[in-house]
């Protein structure tokens, strides 16, 4: 593939979604692909655009069709990155970013090894409750996912890159290096971006 | 170690000194060691700023000391760069860039393979030859300088990461991202650093 494939996960209230939108802002040839997931549209949030939001019996005929590069079941709804579109805009040449949990990482990991794999930590525990709490979420909503981030956390170590997001605009960079960097690997060089032909004789 | 050791190379003229000095001056944490040598100085060097400068039987005396981390002897003159001065500051956590050549490239991966190499690649032959022109150098250097260019080319496949200069600055930012990237490779990553216990807990 031209592109390379990044996913960002973070525990919830961790800076993800908000990190990925600045990048996606900044960088003309990252882009996101729309998750879809059968859990209840927030207010604010626009179908097709945040998530594209199915009924239960959709999303299942999608999996039947092998439609995912991944899928999980998370506080009983379904939650999924569609194959076709990822593997279409990384044949283009685009980046692609996505915003998965820990489980869909490692589905995409055994899929496509190539995946670059970025961890945001947060400061601190309560640094964590504070952000949700800001966010408007209950206190039994904090709780599940509270325990969601202790069971998540322990697997930073699997991920290429860690980021703690104790300033936003910080951490923000921190991902666009990388993003940037990954670009310059020798690996993903194509050779036909050589315009001079008496310096591209010498590197083939 | 803790910090990381970063080698530039490129053609001569393909902007690899101009580069690093510019990332020295924006990143506080990114050391240079001066390499050693016995080729004569230019006017606007300083011994010990730009290189130091030693006589023959010096450097002789010190690589039978084994105190180089690479050596190598180009158009006859002798190039090192000392071993204990780039360990002492990467113990202490400063990352350390290197500007050398793909024989001194090779050399440290052997002994140091966690090296992290970036080769600078001209936008042309012609362009290579024109910078070095406006460097004031004669035709019979240029010609010699162009040979070697031709022979280390070819080992751009061999390094982690290529950036083309066609614009200096841009290609200054990409080697900063390289650099500021592998600094979040989890497997750089000091969990002290998290202040936090609760959240040090789920990490360790």
């Amino acid at each position: 593939m031209k592109g390379n494939l990044f996913i960002i996960s973070s525990p919830a209230g961790g800076g993800k979604t908000t990190i990925t939108n600045l990048l996606l802002e900044e960088l003309p040839f990252l882009k996101r692909v729309v998750t879809y997931t059968t859990r209840k549209k927030r207010k604010n949030e626009i179908d097709g655009v945040d998530y594209v939001f199915l009924k239960k019996e959709e999303f299942e005929n999608l999996i039947s069709q092998d439609a995912f590069l991944e899928y999980a079941l998370v506080h009983g709804n379904y939650y999924g990155t569609p194959k076709k579109e990822v593997f279409q805009l990384l044949e283009k040449g685009f980046d692609i970013i996505l915003v998965i949990d820990v489980q869909g990482m490692k589905q995409i990991k055994q899929i496509y090894p190539a995946v670059i794999t970025v961890f945001i930590l947060p400061p601190s525990i309560d640094d964590l409750i504070n952000r949700m709490r800001l966010r408007g979420e209950s206190e039994e909503e904090i709780q599940k996912r509270l325990d969601t981030a202790k069971k998540e956390i322990p697997y930073w170590k699997e991920y290429d890159y860690i980021v703690i997001n104790d300033n936003l605009l910080e951490a923000k960079d921190k991902i666009k290096s990388v993003i940037l960097a990954e670009r310059c690997k020798s690996s993903k060089f194509d050779i036909n971006i050589i315009k001079d032909e008496k310096l591209k004789s010498l590197m083939v």
